[in-house]
Parts: C-alpha cells; structure tokens; sequence
C-alpha cells in the first residue's frame, strides 16, 4: 500500500520558479510541499542573469542582500559605453549575474530556516483532477490526486509509490515540462534555425571590455560576453547549422553525434574577439549547445486547480537573460492569490487572474525574443552582405527593448481582477500622473517622520501577502486647514464600523502615510490615529538630516501636495488602482469585487 | 597537576573591546583564545551606543550589516531638529543603538564561523611576567603565565585549576580589571557627585520626539531620552544625591540602602515630561543608577606583553555613548600591530604606538566627558537660578563636539611609529589637503574601470591585515603625456627588484589605482600591469551610469588631478603617511623604520 498524505499546495520542480513558488507560500504560512527529480540542485552554468525588477521582487522577500553580496553586477555595456539598463526608475540600476546553482542556494536557505526542504529524488507518475464542479469550486476540497515515485527507493522492498492529494498543484518542471504534457495543454510557437553555443570560464584576455556586457558583431559570427561572479565569463557563441546535428524528432542538438565541444566553441570565440586575445585561465566551468524556440503555451491551468509556471510555459532565447526572470515573476503573481484563496480572504476565481496577467507578459517576451534574436543571429552588414544587419540597428535595439527586457515595463492590463469594472480601477489614474496603475510601485526615499531615518518606499512594502494603502495625505503643515480637514474626513471614513478596514479579515491592509511636509512642520502625532496605526509608519516627502536622500517624492509619483491620493498596492508590489482622498467608497467596491466580506 | 599549554594572545574578558580583540586575532590567523568569568553574554542593557566611525571599523571586519539591520539608527536631535551628527563627512551619518547583548552576539555569531568560542566561566587567578629581558624582546617566547580557574569544575574532583603560557596577553575585563589592578596600573582622575539613573522601557507616550535623542533640561532635573531597537527607548535620568546612598569605600552605589528603583526613575521622568506624559507599556527591560568617575589609566601596557584595553583604561559618563567605541576602537588599534609583531613582520617596538595613540584619545576623551557632564548635569538657568546652565549653552555643548563624540575626529599624531621621523609623515601632507594624515581616510564613493560598477572606496580597505597604497594617478586621458610618463615612471620604482613591494613579506601591500580620468576615455588596460594587480584594483573619479553617485574625489581628498598622489592606509583604516607619485623613496623610509625587512 502506498502512503497516502494530503497537502494544500504541491509544487513539482525545484528550480527557479518552483522555488520562488515554495518560498513565499511557506512565508505566508501555507501547507506546502516541492519535490524534485534532481538528486542535488544545479551546481554549475544554466540561467544567470536577474534583471532589476526581478531584484525589487526578491528583496521583497528579504533574499535582494544574499543575491547582491554574491553576484557580479552589470553596470556598463560596450555600445559606446552606455548603461546596461535603460530605465532610470530602477531602484537597483544593473543587472546581477550568478549561477543558477547559487541563486538557488538563496531560496533554499530561506526555505530551510522556515521549515521546508525539497523532497529529492522524486518524479510524479500520474495526476487525476476531479471532475466534480463543486469539487473544483471548493477552495477546501483537495482534487488533484498525484501519484509519486521515490527514484532512491526501492531496493529493500520498500515501496517507492506515493500518493498526494492537493488542493493545488503547481508544474514548474522547467521547458519540457511532464505537467503540462500530462495535462495536454499545446504550446504555441516554433523552433528557429538560431544555433548558439554558451562557455562558462575564467579568461586570460587583453579585451578591455571583458568585465562589461558586450556584443561582438563581426563577419566571423556574433558573441556575446556576459561577465559573471568573480573572475567568470559566460560567452554566446553564434554556431553555423553546418557544425551541429539536431535530432529532427525532438527538435534538440544531438550532443552525441556533433563534433562541437567547449574547445571548439573557444575557437570560434577567438575569431570573433581578434584582434584582441582571449584563452582560458583554468577549467571550463560549463557549457553547452542549444536551438532557439520560442513558444508559449495555450493554457497557464486547468480549472485553477492545477498551474504550470516557468519554462513550462514559455521558452525563447537565454541572450537577453530573461529566463529566469519571467520563471521567478510567474510565481511571485501566483503566491498571494494562492495564499488568499487557502486562507478564504478571496473567491477561487481570482487565480484566473494569474494565466490572464502572465500569459499575456510571455507574449510580449515571445515577440521581443524574436525581434532581438534575429537581430542577434542575423549576418553583418559588410559589402558583400549588404541584406546584413548595420551595426546600428543591433545597438538601437540593444537599447530599445531596455525597460521591457529589465522588467520594469511589466504592466498588468485592468480588468486583472474578475468582474472589475475597468473604470474603477483607471478613473482616477490623473492623480497619480507619473505612477501607471498596473505597474509596479515606483522605488522612491522618503524619510520617517518620527525621527527622520530615510527608507526606501518598496522596503516598507514588503511581500507579507498585505494589501498597502499608501495615502500620499498632501501638505498638512501649519495653516494648510483645508487639507487638514479632508485628511480628518479620510480618518473618519476608514474608521466607519462597517467599513474598508472592518469589512474584511484582519490582517488585508496596513497603512503608510505619507505626508509632503517637511521635519521641522510636523510631529508624526499630528496625523489621525488611523493613518498611524504604529509611529514608524508615517513617512515625509524630504530628505534626510544631511541633505544626501530623499525629496521631490510627490513629482515622482506625479501627486499634487494640495490634493493628495491613495495608491493601493498589491501583495506582489503591483499598483492595484489610485483614488483621491474621498474616495473610500471606490475602493470599497475594488475589494468587495474579489475580497469576501465578514461584515 | 593543572593542565598546561599554549597560546599566542590570551584575551581576558568578553566584552566588546575583548571580543573585537579576539575577533580580529582570528580572523588575521592569529593562534588566539577568549575567557570570561560570566557563564552567559549579557541579556539587556548596558552599553548601546554604537558611533558613526565605530560603524566605520565594524564595516571594515564585514559586521556592520547585521548591526544596521538589527539597531536604531538616530538622525535626528531635538535642538530644533538638527542632525544628531555634525561630521558631514561621516559614511553612516547617524548613530546605532542596539542592547550590548546584541553587538556581542554579533562578535560571537562572526567568531564561531571563524572557530572561536569564548570560554566561560572563568577567572584568571594569578598573571607573571618574565624580568627576563630578552625572553621580553622575542616575540616568539612566552613571557606570560596567567592561572586560571573553571568556575564550573571541581564538583567531581576535577582539577578547576589551569596554567596558560602566552606570548600576549590582553585584559579587557571592565571598569574594575582584575588585569590592572595585579599589575598594579593606577588609574588618574577622580569620582564627579552626578548620579544618574538608566531606565530601558517600551513606552507609552504622546511626547512627539520619543523617537529622537533628546535632552529635556528642566528645573525637575535632566533627562536624556535615547531611542532603542524595536520600541524601546532608553532613559537617563539625573538625581539628587539625597535619593542615593553611596558606599564610601567603594565610590559605588550602594544599590541595598539606595531606595530608589526603576518605577522611582520613571517618577522623576514623568516631572520632566511634563505637560507630555509618559508611562510603560509591559515590564522594564534593565535600569542601574551610578555616579560618574572620570578616569584614566597610566599605563595600557606593561612591556608591551601585558596590555589592559577598553573600560579597564578608561571610564567615564554614558551619555554622550562614548564607552564601548572607545572600547571597540582600542583592540581595533592593537590587532594589526600584535598580528604584524607575532608573524615576524614588524619589530615588537611597534606595540608601544598602542597606549601613545590611545592613552591620548581617552585623555581627550575624559575631557571631553567633563564638559558634556557639567552642562548635562548642572541645574537649567532660571529667574531664581542665574548660575544655572542656559539652554543655548546646552545647545552648543550638544553640537560642538560632534565630530568628537562621533569619531570621525579620532587623529593619531606623527610619530606613531617609533622612531619615526616627524618630517617624512607629513612633508607631502599639502598634496591631500582634505585627507588628514593621522586621520581614517575618508569615504567617498568611485566607480570601478573595468565595469562601471561604483565603490564605498572604503569596503576596498577592509581590516585584512594590509597596508594599502591609494595611488591617485592624476587624469591620465588621451593627450595627458606627461601624467602618463610620471605614472610610468612610478610603476617602474614601485617594480624594482629590491624596491618597495619586494623588500618584506609578501602581503603586507594592497594597491587600488584611482584615476581622475572619465569612463569614456580610459580602459583599465592602460594601466602599467604593477598598478592592475586585478582588474577590479582600477577605479575612476567618475559618477556611476545613471549619475546617481560618485564623481568629484579627488575634490574629496584635495588632491590635484595634475600631480596625483599616494596616500597610504594602515591596516585599522588611518591614514599613515602621503608622497608625491615620486615618493617611492619616502615610502621605502616610512615602512623601513616599523617592518623587517627580507632583501
């Protein structure tokens, strides 16, 4: 007889995106369990690049400082030396690579100080979702039957067969995903003919751009050359269809049948990088060849019950580094709606916002891969070639794609949320110009009012599953009464029994005031006790004792000091919607949408 | 028979300034062992101040980030809201405050990794010296015997005796060091009348400034309030002296006679307060009353093989949180020397720059101390009371010795090394007008050559035991022949076979090339190889991609793009000594008279 156990949430797959899933499930406190096929994590090479919004969502986790101390960072790229990203709203302006192996340690730490490990090695074997509707429309039922096998048991008879019942299951089992082939959701896209070979290894090189990424276009085929943790390099290199076998059957480089190792690969580096030198300094560290596909799959789950995540439900081009990126976002969209339907603070149906959100991001990503990449693999311009890519069209989009490729572009459509009458969400957009609502909340210093310690916005936004209504409350300084009072008002309509902070389970909200008044004008005692529920959560739009930080936070988010707005921010630090002062009765009727009502 | 062996430096006490000593020792490979006569670190209060430059030399160790996660941080004084620091040049411009409890842990959690644990309970019970002088010369002998007894031995007929042979040893047991006294040091100064109570408590208050340092001078008395970790907030309270009683023969409080207690504290605090109130919310966390002794020891060392350090040399008022930087600051001081002397590096002479430089700052510092304490301490001016303190004066005391108290102003006076000559430490001192010599360098931020990425130029000169040469090499742009040749030239001193970096030890020096030379013009690989030890060793004076930080350092330091300079930082972060970029000769001087040297 197999063991049988029953658990909230089941996560195949312990790579970035099951991880990330895991991770902040655990944090929520959430019934989880991630299992994996792999006997040890990575240890060399795969993904490595994390972009800067993906930075902002980890250190919401409190993991940004690990990531930070142990990757290299990417601050300049060759192009006449311009920076390597493109939005300057980043709080953390630069890309950090690490391997993949290390980026997982940082989950798995962190999940190991809260009580979780990853079941290793262990593959599914079947998965039965129930077809009764109730069944499925019950957030407590557990529908999804999924039938295990131990791979390191067995050989005392010990019976290596185990059968989970989930309420949820989430298939994050990486690009050939057994989840989603189970589930028989299609992906759509196809392969191109873009063969690339990628070296991980410490140069010996007199190129001066070596620490830099750079993209090397020449006649000879493209390279690209991504500095990494210590003295590591990774380099893309171009290969011609002539030097490798794919296998027509899986669409995959046969690595058996080409001839093409990690020397060889050097090789056509070096012809690349001449006149300049390069030669390894040591061992390879990790390499590898592949063809480029690009395709999304049709479906994100089936009946919100089982979800697929990650590269299971896209793949494209690793050149951009936007892998692991889109993997880790998935989840982090996922953890709080997850967390808020187990714990019946939300209807089952707002999961349907998760395919709805990251599906259409993996499209974007998809036509932005293909853009980039054809420019990427293309030919030269040279006067042989005169159909080749000029030089400056591979520059322009190398910057171009900037905003979108950092993932500070992500920009969540209305309507996210079910049954939300777009117009709610969008009518008063105006107040808060330079803040898009469906984006994530601007990184900005302000300075806490009790005793002037700066902080940075997104730091006191953490992803603790809390909705936050930041309430920019204006300028409330002395003789500014008509501000004063409608902040009264404010006090009074938050405060109303039945109302926004009563309505719901305890816990949804917390509060963060701030005020565009600057030290010596108020005491944090002057707000009304509402809007500071504890003395550290009123912050003022100036900067700090020596000037260094801080100020100008109102013509950041676009908000007039005489008017003021409240920004709601969502658990994943996404902006949910924006209403004036007066407006408590809009957003009673955002939460009552997706929110269930104790009173 | 006791058993016998052992050790290299034998450091009696675990507090701060033995715990920095012990810490450092290790980490510099140091043969080192720590004892303590308690069986556990301390729990709640005592000492919490932790000082701008302290954060400085913490940061240096890699401590200081766990120190700004867990601690207060205090920008701001009420003096009309000023900063609470006056030193602008300070990296952290605010104080930490954080229970001593947790500052040790820091230490211990930092020791433990690196395989040291404190051994407790025990006490030293006997400490000979060797008159031999020779054996007192070689630092490889072990000229000390301390007995010592395990406070938790002996129940079983275990031997609680032991017998400790050392090389050195360090007394950094306390106010009222068993070290010092068996060695018979006295202390000069003498016990002040001010009698002070200390309340650590979660308050409950509408008093707006809770969450500032403060000082309320009223005529119920002074009180300071010190702003804590979490909620806490610390109280110093003055009292009469008919609320005490103090024992005669010792100049202590007598806490048994003495009728006043933590609620009689809070008694005097409300007074104070008044019209604003103040109360607890849940238990005190620690209180203490004491009279204030403002001393000195005579001597820090016997023979430089015995030395006393932290509060056993100096004591002196709380308030102005002086007591464990000073602490902190004196072991900091004596781990590169005792570490440089036990390799064989330099000559045991250079231990005696131990009391020369921190026997002056603690003069400085009970001076200091006097002041502070008569303004804090003596009755407010009055209509009744015209030789009261005035407020304004309070006010200027509370700001003048600023960048003292913060200390950043700790300066170490030539001829710190001995026999050195004065002239040769500061001929070159007009080539870094802004950069003190006997001062720590100061921070600034540059971005590295080789990838754009910026640098606290502080965290490139952590304590690790060596010496760094900060070359500002000047611009040496394109077109800037005559820089370039003067940089080419001193690579070509700096390289000499029986030259500078080849005359000791290997791994006394650490070179870091600033250039003041933009990113667009220059590539790292125009350096001469001995000036690029590492690609990451080349910064610029430049601002980092987006602007954000950066630029003007060698306006920082005064130094003239179109001479340059060398600025040379001692292992504990002070500036030792300036040349010109043909002062190669200077240098080998300056390193000839403390290091041995092996060509």
């Amino acid at each position: 007889m197999p063991t049988e156990s029953k658990v909230d949430v089941l996560v195949l797959g312990a790579g970035p995106a099951g991880l990330m899933c895991a991770q902040g499930l655990k944090r929520a406190g959430v019934n989880v369990r991630i299992i994996d096929k792999r006997p040890k994590k990575v240890a060399a090479g795969q993904a490595d690049g994390v972009q800067p919004r993906t930075i902002e969502v980890l250190q919401s986790y409190g993991l940004a400082e690990r990531l930070l101390r142990e990757g290299n960072q990417m601050h300049m790229v060759r192009t006449g030396r311009t920076a390597d990203i493109t939005a300057p709203s980043a709080r953390y302006p630069f890309e950090v690579t690490l391997h993949q192996g290390a980026i997982e340690a940082i989950f798995l730490d962190s999940m190991r100080e809260l009580g979780l490990e990853v079941d290793r090695p262990i593959i599914p074997t079947a998965l039965e979702l129930s077809h009764d509707e109730n069944e499925l429309r019950d957030p407590q039922s557990y529908p999804v039957k999924v039938t295990l096998k131990h791979l390191d048991f067995g050989s005392e008879g010990q019976d290596d067969t185990e059968i989970v019942y989930a309420k949820f299951v989430v298939g994050a089992d990486g690009a050939h995903s057994w989840v989603r082939k189970t589930l028989g959701i299609i992906m759509d896209g196809e392969q191109t003919d873009y063969i690339w070979g990628v070296v991980d290894l410490i140069p010996s090189t007199n190129f001066p751009d070596i620490r830099n990424r750079c993209a090397i276009h020449s006649s000879n085929g493209s390279c690209m050359i991504i500095p990494r943790e210590g003295d590591k390099v990774r380099l893309y290199i171009q290969l011609s269809d002539k030097d490798v076998v794919v296998d027509k059957a899986t669409g995959r480089v046969d690595k058996e049948k080409t001839k093409v190792g990690p020397e060889e690969l050097l090789e056509v580096a070096r012809k690349s990088f001449s006149p300049f030198t390069i030669e390894k300094a040591g061992e390879i560290d990790w390499w590898t060849i592949y063809l480029i596909g690009q395709r999304v799959a049709q479906k994100f789950s089936v009946h919100e019950r089982v979800f697929i995540a990650g590269d299971a439900c896209h793949t494209h081009s690793p050149k951009a580094g936007q892998g692991m990126n889109a993997s880790m976002n998935d989840t982090h969209n996922l953890i709080w709606k997850m967390t808020y339907v187990l714990r019946g603070w939300a209807d089952i149906s707002l999961l349907r916002t998760y395919e709805f959100e990251r599906r259409k991001y993996a499209q974007d990503l998809i036509a932005f891969d293909k853009k980039f990449s054809a420019l990427f693999s293309g030919k030269p311009r040279t006067e042989e070639c005169q159909d080749g890519v000029s030089h400056e069209a591979f520059l322009e989009a190398f910057q171009t794609f900037g905003a979108f490729s950092c993932g500070i572009g992500i920009h969540y459509s209305p309507s996210s949320i079910p049954s939300m009458p777009n117009i709610t969400e969008l009518k008063h957009q105006s107040l808060t110009s330079h803040q898009t609502v469906g984006m994530r909340i601007l990184p900005h210093v302000f300075v806490r009012a009790a005793d002037a310690r700066p902080f940075e916005i997104q730091d006191l936004l953490p992803a603790n599953t809390k909705w936050k209504l930041v309430v920019f409350v204006g300028d409330i300084g002395p003789g500014k009464i008509k501000q004063i009072e409608r902040v009264a008002k404010l006090a009074d309509d938050l405060g109303k029994s039945t109302g926004l902070l009563k309505r719901y389970e305890d816990g949804v909200f917390e509060i963060l005031t701030i005020c565009a008044t600057v030290k010596e004008c108020l005491n944090y005692t002057d707000l009304p006790e509402v809007l500071r529920p504890h003395w550290s959560r009123v912050l003022l739009d100036d900067v700090d004792m020596f000037g260094r930080t801080g100020g100008k936070g109102y013509d950041i988010y676009g908000v007039d000091p005489s008017q003021g707005a409240i920004i709601v921010v969502r658990p994943d630090g996404y902006v949910g919607t924006v209403t004036p002062l007066e407006g408590v009765k809009d957003l009673e009727t955002y939460f009552d949408t997706f929110l269930i009502r104790t009173l």
